[in-house]
Formats: structure tokens, C-alpha cells, sequence
């Protein structure tokens, strides 16, 4: 199992995902502004890692604080880094309220080191539990579609929807893994394949366009995605593409999951018009892997998530339990 | 406008659609089996332009036959090119049809070329006239995405669903073109949006994966592409992708179009199961404009195609006119 987020005491390595699988490369974050430059840049994405990676970002900025003023400042950068996964926010207002307004100073720095420690461990443990808990729900279903990246590297190491497709592999009853290619960053060709290659789950690569061929042939049975943020409402921001097939699965009357920390529901944000979704560099959609797919002067949207409305979603897998629609997050249904 | 297939009088010269826009190249036919060889490997690809280089194909194959043995040879090699345009066998029956039990020789040769020369023309003239019927089918949308590319490059030179859109471009009606990238080919990104830049037409690029994100913002108001076959009942083959984009279509409640000429229209396949869908080589999917995106073990799905339901189809429109669900192609309805 790969490790994205290493922390060392002093500084925080990260596993380079923009490079990945061709290069093995570790970008190393010594202040708050590289942690939130590394995010930017996508150097750790995923939302469950992002929150992870500013955990221990605010703790590389409270060691260089003078006053609280300075952590605050740092707090608000961090938090410009993205707008759409809400886990930057719960990590940035966890570590908050362990600082709370406490003078910089070794005690203080040492609890927020632990407290980034915990939230780390927090969402490992988190991950297993939606691994049992989603698995135990697609009772009878073993042909998987995914997209995008929710593995070990989009989370502290085992995954959200990637998670439960490792535990149905553990009980032996995965019988195949469709992989999205997830244009433009392709999380999933780069990622979630190298990953399932790296732990022998057998994966097959499909482009995005793919997944209704594959519904309709019954080649996949259901559908398993990760969310940067749930709305009240239980509508799911992902990575852009996912409504596409939440709505294919919805045609073929196949169960559509989504597995996420219960952190990501956000109870703030009343439904998925509320979510800002961030709109991406259009270099990305113009160039794959540094070599242009058309002149440099073309116009392209880049819509990084959309937004897939609860009623198209069968189920909500937290570490809580599994939920349903319509979506109360108070008690699994 | 750009000309895809330029007949020389001694061999056919088809712009090289693999490597645009970047490189500018012709690929000489100078035999059927030059002709058959750039059909299956894409030098040539969109189902009418595949009919009219196959019709092109078999005036050089009757050139070099000792026998109409011979011809009805080189019929059956070019008809292994591709399995799922229909197109390909129109043009092949079609000019069985005027070369009929004929022995080779000059007069039998120049009624072939001037057939060929029709056939070309005549793709032309279907195109205008299915680009007036779909505009004005499309009363009120200004908004259009479209998937592959379906404009001079996949036809004698103006277009099926491009043409379309290339008529409310004309007619100073359309707001917005956004192109669908099409992977794993491209042909979205690399001859969809050049071959609008060259022609001054306003288009947005966007990846596979964005559609119904642009349909929830209202930033495409209805779909508009091509076909390969079209079965009886109104079931359409079309490429891989195209399925996604109608489940789409119909979940926001906005047009989803087909414009192809009538001969695309294959009343000897009663639906679309019986549409046999071509399954191309994994490169395509691992590779980008020759880069790798995943290891070169990686398992692959490649289908080039896909099938939508004719209940998600809002129209079909032909040179004859538009047809409607349920589909009788008899009469425009």
C-alpha cells in the first residue's frame, strides 16, 4: 500500500501525483505556503489527503508563528489553496480549535503535531470502516466501475470508494475493476491503475466515454466514486465526469455509491448549487502528459468537479454506516 | 472548408486525420488494398467519408482486375476494413451495383469512376440538406455539444452534425459549440476544433467527462452528432461516448440529435444489438499523441463504439427530412 502524505518531524514529503507512475518523485513542504502550493499544484489531491497534507501544514505554520495573528494568517492562506473539497476546511478548523488562541510556542506546537498525527490515523481508520461497511452493502454486485483516484494516494492509505473495492478484492469477490481514465488530470490511468497494479487488484482501463458501453454489455454492475463535498441535501461534488455516470447508472438501474468520510458531508452547504466548484487551468484540458492535443490558442472549460444530485445516488457510504436518499446524515438508514 | 479525400484520376490522396492538426500529410492510395489499409488504420475515418474512399477504392480495384472475380475480391478485403459504419458496405454495394457482371475494361472503368464522383457529390448535397433540416429542427437552441467529429473531414467536406451546426453558424444562430475531446482518438480535439477554427466558427473544448455538468449550467441547450449505423428501429451506433451524452441529454430534458444521411439507415439490422461494434487496439487507449499514460501491461477495454437506445434519440435527421420516435424511416414524420 503506497503512502502519499510522509510526515518527518520537520517537514512534511509528498509523493508527487503529477508525475506519477513515470516518475517516483517527493516534493518536500517546509512551510505552510509549500503545503499550500503543493495542493494548488496538485501535487496531493484527493480530498481525504488534502485534508490530511493541511493538518500538517498548519502545524509547519504554528512553528513559525510569532502570534496567533500569524497562524490565523496562515490558516487563511492555506485555505485559498482549492475551493470545492471540504476536507481543507474540516483539517484547517480541527487544527483551529486544538490551537484555539494559544501563543506560539513548543507545548502548543507539540499537541498540534499530535493532533495532525490523530487526524491522519483518524482517516485511515475511517477508510477501513467504509471499506466494510460499502462492501457488506453491494451484496451480490462484483463488477466495479470507478473514477477518478480514491485510493491509498487521494487518502492517508487505503481509500474511500478505491477502499471498498479493496475489501471486496480481500473477500475475494471482486471480479473486475473498471478504471475511468479521468481526463484532463487522469487520476485514474495515472493513479487508481498503478495503484491497483502496484497491490495485484485486477483493474482494466476504460476512457470516460466508456462506462454506458459497459453497463449496457454487463461487464459493470456498479458504480463506486469518492466526493471532495456532500451537500445537506445529500447532492455529491466529485470529479468532474462522475455525474455522467451517476446518471448512466441510473439508466441501467444499477447501484451508484459513494464512499467518503462523514466529514465530507458538509452541513453548512444546503445543496450542490452551493458548492463552488473550481475551475482549473485550461492547459490541462489542452495538453495531456506535456504534449498538445490542439493549438495552444483554444478555448476550454475546465470545470475540475460536478455536482451529481442525491436522487441519482443509491447510497452514501460513510464510516458510519450507509445512508440513503433522501439523504439525513443524523443516523445511517 | 477542408477536403478529406481528393481523387486524383490515377489514385486517391486522403489527408493523414492521425496525426492533425499538428503535421499536414497525404497518404496515396494507389490500390484497393492502400485504400482498405487507410480505412482500418484511420487516415480516413467518419463514416461518410470511410463510404466515399471505399467507393474511390474499388474504381482503382476494377482498374487492376483481370476478372470480375478479381473486383468481387477486392470487394470482400475492403469490406474487413472496419465492422460497424454501414457506409462502408453502402459504398461496396453500391458500386457492385453499377459495375454488375461486367468484365473489366475501359468503359466499365470510366462508368465506375463517374459512379464514384456521384457517390462523392451526393454526400455533399445530403449533408446541405440535412444541415437546413437539423437547424431548423433546432428552433430556439443556440447551445450545442457535439461528440467526435462529424464536419468536412468525416464527409465529402461540409457535414453531418457539424453541417448542422455549420447551418446555425451560417444563419448567425448558434451562441456556443462545445467539442467533446473523443477519446481515445482525439478526433474532438484534434479535427472537430481545428476544423472550426479554420472556418471561424466559435468552439469551446471540454473533455468527455463535462457534458452534463454544461447541461446542469445551461451552458448547452442540446446534442447534436453523427452516426455509423442507424438500425431499423431507431437504435444508434455512433462513437464511443455518444451513449453517455443521451442518457445525459434526457436526464436534463434537452434535444439529443442524430444527423446522418438515409443510407446510414440499416434496415437489415432490426436494433441495435445486432450492430456489431468494432473492439480497436489497447495503444489507443494507453497512448496519447504517442505517450504513455499507463505501463504498456495495462489491461484495456477499446470499444470504438457505442449504441443509444432509440428512445433517448429526440430526431433523426437526414437529407430526407427529420424522423421521430418511434422510428419509421419510411417518412419523415
Amino acid at each position: 500500500m503506497i503512502e502519499a502524505i510522509l510526515w518527518r518531524g520537520d517537514h512534511l514529503d509528498l509523493i508527487d501525483q503529477r508525475v506519477l507512475p513515470f516518475e517516483h518523485a517527493y516534493v518536500s513542504c517546509w512551510t505552510v505556503d509549500d503545503v499550500a502550493s503543493a495542493i494548488r499544484e496538485m501535487v496531493v489531491r484527493g480530498a481525504p489527503a488534502i485534508g490530511v497534507t493541511a493538518a500538517y501544514g498548519l502545524v509547519l505554520a504554528l512553528r513559525a508563528a510569532k502570534s496567533p495573528a500569524d497562524f490565523e494568517a496562515a490558516c487563511q492562506r492555506l485555505a485559498q489553496a482549492r475551493p470545492t473539497a471540504v476536507n481543507l476546511f474540516d483539517a484547517i478548523t480541527y487544527m483551529k480549535t486544538v490551537v484555539g488562541d494559544a501563543s506560539p510556542g513548543p507545548q502548543i506546537c507539540a499537541k498540534a503535531e499530535a493532533a495532525a498525527r490523530q487526524y491522519h490515523q483518524d482517516d485511515l481508520e475511517m477508510n477501513r470502516a467504509m471499506g466494510r461497511h460499502g462492501a457488506a452493502f453491494l451484496e451480490g454486485h462484483r463488477q466495479v466501475l470507478t473514477h477518478c483516484n480514491t485510493g491509498s494516494l487521494a487518502t492517508s492509505g487505503w481509500g474511500t470508494a478505491l477502499g471498498v473495492v479493496r475489501q471486496l478484492h480481500e473477500e475475494r469477490r471482486l471480479k473486475a475493476l473498471y478504471a475511468d481514465e479521468t481526463r484532463p488530470f487522469l487520476q485514474g490511468a495515472r493513479l487508481t491503475v498503478w495503484e491497483c497494479q502496484q497491490d495485484q487488484i485486477p483493474v482494466t482501463l476504460v476512457t470516460d466515454g466508456m462506462g454506458g458501453y459497459l453497463m449496457t454489455e454487463k461487464k459493470v454492475d456498479c458504480v463506486i466514486v469518492g466526493s471532495d463535498r456532500i451537500a445537506a441535501n445529500g447532492d455529491v461534488a466529485n470529479k468532474i465526469g462522475t455525474f455522467m455516470l451517476a446518471m448512466a447508472a441510473k439508466y441501467h438501474g444499477i447501484p451508484f455509491v459513494v464512499a467518503a468520510p462523514s466529514t465530507t458531508v458538509d452541513t453548512q452547504t444546503p445543496n450542490g448549487s452551493a458548492i463552488p466548484i473550481e475551475q482549473r487551468p485550461p492547459e490541462e484540458v489542452r495538453e495531456i502528459r506535456d504534449r498538445a492535443i490542439v493549438s495552444a490558442s483554444t478555448a476550454v472549460a475546465n470545470p475540475a468537479f460536478d455536482v451529481t444530485p442525491a436522487e441519482l445516488v443509491t447510497a452514501i457510504v460513510t464510516e458510519k454506516g450507509v445512508f440513503h436518499y433522501p439523504y439525513d446524515f443524523r443516523k445511517p438508514s
